[in-house]
């Protein structure tokens, strides 16, 4: 981990960088994430004989393996250096191209009815930075200090889903944020989200401290309901499959990649 | 490819051994995958700078890429290697495990009703040796090839399928296999099923030559429809999402890889 600390202070400084020149919101995250890249080959093997984190991750990628609370510990070197690596980004990259040329196909009426769901963290946002300093999610989940994080307002954007917003966006198709932060938390995300530029929304759906849902499955579900009764065709991205799965989960959902933490 | 040949004349040679041999199937098979190892480290570059092939498997696994009709030109060496390398055979370990430590942890009721599907082609039987002959999914879809191979009636099982199989029979749950082959190929199914060691079963299902359905979601959600309606309780293994999606999925699914071809 310590080797990785010049890395991300760079990294946290470029992004302040970022986040005051507006404009060049997507030149300035692709080269921060530049900096990202401690080591060639980030690609993935296994770490000792008995755990293949590589296996790991993908049986986490594809729902196999649920439930969980914290990355093996043999895998946070591995989980580290690809997080950090280009092969993180490439994933990315490979899921929002395909979610825009879904978009494209669709040759969308443009009656104000198509909107794209895009969850928060991990997916619009990146918490990279506090991950990267807890362990790459080895270590337990702590709300306090996760809490702490956000409310600094600093996390940089996912460049990908960036660029995909700025193209749906063009294509005609407007954009609400989904996420289960709460709202006690909405005016530091959304002033997060612009200084990184998310620019404009249709809506902001944060969780409110009356919902009482068990899981993120639910909760997400009722909101889509909600919109796709107010006569919205839906897009739907997000990295938890707890984003994807339930009901009214949209016409079609993608996956970014997530191995650092699970959402029930 | 053809340097792979003669480890592929070994892997079918050994096959045939195994299947002559059926009280050791699992220890066979074990062997015979072991003599599919072309290369060491066979976990995935990516081959050009345009294509990522990992990126790409991993799109597939994870459902963002769909409707494929081959795989990319650039990706076979990959594909192969992966294929006949240990990553695949680590990745199915571990979706097979956590299928197994699922239908332990749920402390069933033995009254019969307990039934686990698993799919046929890449999930309980391996058309590897055809693949590899034919580009790993490269080459387009050949019907008259690929149903001569079947009619051979050789195909080896996966072996971490296997495996699962013979521990959920010993749990007390019983298995159907559910398969988009046609009822014509019955005969050849059950021999090669009962030679490689899956020597008993509840139900194996194959397409009747008059279902009017459109693709294998709706063909197989209606077939475990009907299951349920006869008081299965479901649990479900394949290697395509159309195995897994659709209605009455059962009450958890898990996908195994397969990145050589996709049915919709």
């Amino acid at each position: 981990m310590k080797a990785l600390l010049p890395v991300l202070q760079l990294f946290i400084l470029a992004t302040f960088v970022a986040t005051t020149h507006g404009s060049f919101e997507l030149d300035i995250a692709d080269q921060i994430i530049h900096l990202l890249r401690p080591k060639p080959g980030a690609g993935g093997r296994h770490v000792d004989d008995n755990v293949s984190c590589l296996s790991w991750r993908l049986g986490v990628e594809t729902n196999n393996i649920i439930d969980w609370t914290t990355v093996p510990a043999a895998c946070e070197g591995y989980v580290g250096h690809y997080m950090l690596g280009q092969q993180y980004r490439k994933d990315s990259e490979v899921v929002a191209h395909e979610a825009y040329l879904y978009a494209e196909s669709q040759n969308l009426t443009d009656d104000g009815n198509n909107l794209w769901i895009f969850d928060v963290d991990e997916t619009s946002l990146s918490n990279l930075p506090y991950y990267a300093d807890h362990g790459f999610g080895v270590e337990v989940y702590n709300s306090t200090s996760f809490n702490a994080w956000v409310l600094e307002g600093v996390a940089p954007a996912l460049p990908e889903s960036l660029k995909l917003y700025k193209k749906l966006l063009a294509l005609g198709i407007k954009v609400a944020f989904l996420t289960g932060r709460g709202e006690a938390q909405r005016n530091v995300t959304e002033t997060n989200l612009k200084n990184v530029g998310y620019d404009t929304w249709e809506k902001l759906i944060l969780k409110d401290s009356f919902y009482s849902g068990n899981t993120a499955v639910m909760y997400k579900s009722s909101e889509r309901k909600n919109l796709e009764e107010s006569g919205y065709r839906i897009g739907n991205i997000g990295d938890q499959w707890s984003d994807l799965l339930g009901t009214n989960v949209g016409n079609r959902t993608f996956k970014l990649p997530d191995p650092m933490y699970y959402i029930s």
